[in-house]
């Protein structure tokens, strides 16, 4: 039968304790949020969702086509050029999602007869770039500068490297100076994913490629996406105007992509110039991340310290995991669970986040929490 | 230099008459609009305006999270029930975009070891998921049942056969209930990408599959896009539930990107309403691009019987389409200009789409404005 095969692993993901189900979550949960990416706490603030709102009534529920055809409304330039001044590069190219924005990126810049250099801890969309590109991919080890040096050597012709700035599952951040140095050693192109860095590292917010010093470099390219700290939908690719024009030209998850839905424009850039009015948000996440990461390790609990507002904290096995943040959200509180096959390392952990608005009593709450469920 | 190629290829472009640029739209336009993909008229409806607004306003700017974490709203399983129900499915998944959907479905229903046939002239979203799937892809003629069968034959294992039900290009459908048949003797899964059917096509807008009487059999799969007739931004895959259990554990564009924002499920979810509510505005569309069709072809032009809501005329040369549709600009009036290397035949075109709500007038006035622009 046609799909018969389905069904075969499904008893396989059954068997082995993987299998994943949705649980709508409703409008108003009881649940203290420690699972979500909304970082700066910007999603349900009523700036931001009037900011959805207006641009819905005033530009339509959907942008009605691609950005080439009808889908490029004045509302898409404005946040283009917010989001490019903010971040310190020259132009920024928005896209219906961040996922949507690293296929573009990547498969643009690893043309035909590149070498594109990826750290093996990237995430899912920077790897699946990596597999639509044209050039050749060559995976290095994880925040390991000297082999992407390694890498980049003997190859002759375009090159770039691509990774996270903050890798999503255990937080941790790559060395960007690092990578930057060589990549100029070589004449090779940097392509950073700061989904988790906008709106909590660097000044104000503004991103770890700002943090490092090399926002607005001729060789260097971020994607970003607006639904973590900026509360919303989508993504966007910044860098040189020369790039951001290659990737109109030609990035397919550009042209046959029906752009971004205004209300999600909309919703971006209210965040984005609450965040430029409030940049004491960023170090707050930043803070609530440490105290998060203190008081976990001072229970005894293995976390990694956390370069920006992710906390991993590590779980014996897959099942433990489930059951542990199971227990948790009994007790009232949501935390990300993150096992294979959806990890890199085949490590299970708990995945908490530190949003900038959680209070001192909150955390106080989550850590006995989580505490008291341990496996 | 890093990125240094990307000069070169410019230049290639702009020698070619190849370069495109964005021209963002004011919120109010003054051009009868023929270009966008809102077959329907919904995207600015007050209905369907409000139903995003709302949705912003009740759940947030954005979803917070992957569907698998906090990313799935009581608004989203709505979404999905009304859907599934409304195109004659057991299950739907909904999806940040049409792209994202058919990435996943692809790639899900083309494991290592199947065989995936593919309509040559199918949409680049069901063409990258072919490079991403591990299956083996087989290429086949345009339309091309008997193709089917001979690539089918062969192959022992799981097979998936892939095709638009409506080419996005010239807006000619797909022989659906004969690639079913092919399907079934060789007990191959079919997958359609329904983007250009849904709110057109079958019965009240329910699109070409149930038009064809396979919705809901356990060997059809189909994807929707929510930023075309719904007016709005997403996409959904519609299938078995089996099917959609599958993706929800293995799709990586579901499992690793944001939800779709709540502003976007809402849009679409009032449009979907309304569809139910004024089922004659399926039937409406038809209609005006079969009055527009007619009217230029009795002009002397050369357009393709439209099968759906999209009407294509031939230009002569890239250069002349440009031209065809900047004169129709100047004129008052959008329309989609289509050519290389956008377009899988290489051919270019001026693609018109027949909105629902246009009026005997401004149909009248859109023949007379191409026309007098003509090559
Ligand atoms: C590092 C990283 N890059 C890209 C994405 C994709 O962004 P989006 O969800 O906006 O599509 C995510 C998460 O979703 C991510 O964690
Ligand atoms: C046939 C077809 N499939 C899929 C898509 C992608 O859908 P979306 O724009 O909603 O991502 C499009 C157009 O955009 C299309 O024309």
């Amino acid at each position: 039968m046609a799909f018969g095969w389905i069904d075969e692993q499904a008893e396989l993901r059954r068997r082995a304790g993987l299998v994943r189900t949705l649980r709508p979550r409703p409008a108003d949960s009881p649940l203290l949020d420690l699972a979500s990416n909304d970082y700066l706490g910007l999603a349900r603030h009523p700036e931001v969702t009037a900011g959805a709102a207006e641009a819905a009534r005033s530009w339509g529920g959907g942008a009605t086509g691609s950005r080439l055809v009808t889908g490029t409304t004045e509302l898409h330039g404005e946040l283009e050029r917010e989001l490019a001044a903010f971040c310190g590069f020259e132009a920024a190219l928005v896209f219906s999602s961040g996922y949507a924005a690293n296929l573009a990126a990547v498969t643009t810049l690893g043309p035909h007869g590149s070498l594109i250099v990826s750290d093996a801890g990237n995430h899912a969309s920077l790897i699946d770039g990596c597999r639509l590109a044209r050039g050749v991919t060559q995976v290095v080890g994880h925040a390991h500068p000297d082999g992407v040096r390694k890498a980049l050597g003997p190859h002759e012709g375009p090159a770039v490297v691509v990774s996270d700035t903050v890798f999503s599952v255990d937080g941790d951040a790559a060395p960007l100076t690092a990578l930057a140095e060589a990549c100029r050693e070589h004449g090779a192109g940097l392509l950073v994913d700061d989904a988790h860095g906008l709106g909590v590292l660097g000044d104000g917010g503004r991103g770890a490629p700002y943090g490092a010093g090399l926002a607005g470099a001729d060789d260097v390219v971020v994607t970003v996406t607006l639904s973590k700290s900026l509360g919303s939908q989508g993504g966007a690719v910044l860098g040189p105007r020369r790039v951001i024009d290659h990737l109109v030209n030609a990035a397919r998850t550009f042209i046959f992509d029906t752009g971004l839905a205004p209300a999600a424009a909309g919703a971006a850039l209210a965040a984005l110039r609450l965040l430029r009015r409030e940049p004491g948000r960023a170090a707050r996440a930043r803070a609530v991340a440490a105290e998060l990461h203190a008081r976990l390790t001072a229970a005894g609990l293995e976390a990694v310290r956390p370069d920006a507002a992710v906390v991993s904290v590590r779980a014996p096995s897959p099942e433990e995991a489930v059951r542990w943040a199971a227990d948790c959200r009994t007790a009232g509180l949501a935390v990300g669970c993150f096992r294979p096959p959806s990890v890199p390392d085949g490590v299970s952990r708990l995945r908490l986040t530190a949003r900038a608005d959680l209070s001192g009593a909150e955390i106080e709450r989550a850590v006995q929490v989580i505490g008291a469920a341990r496996p």
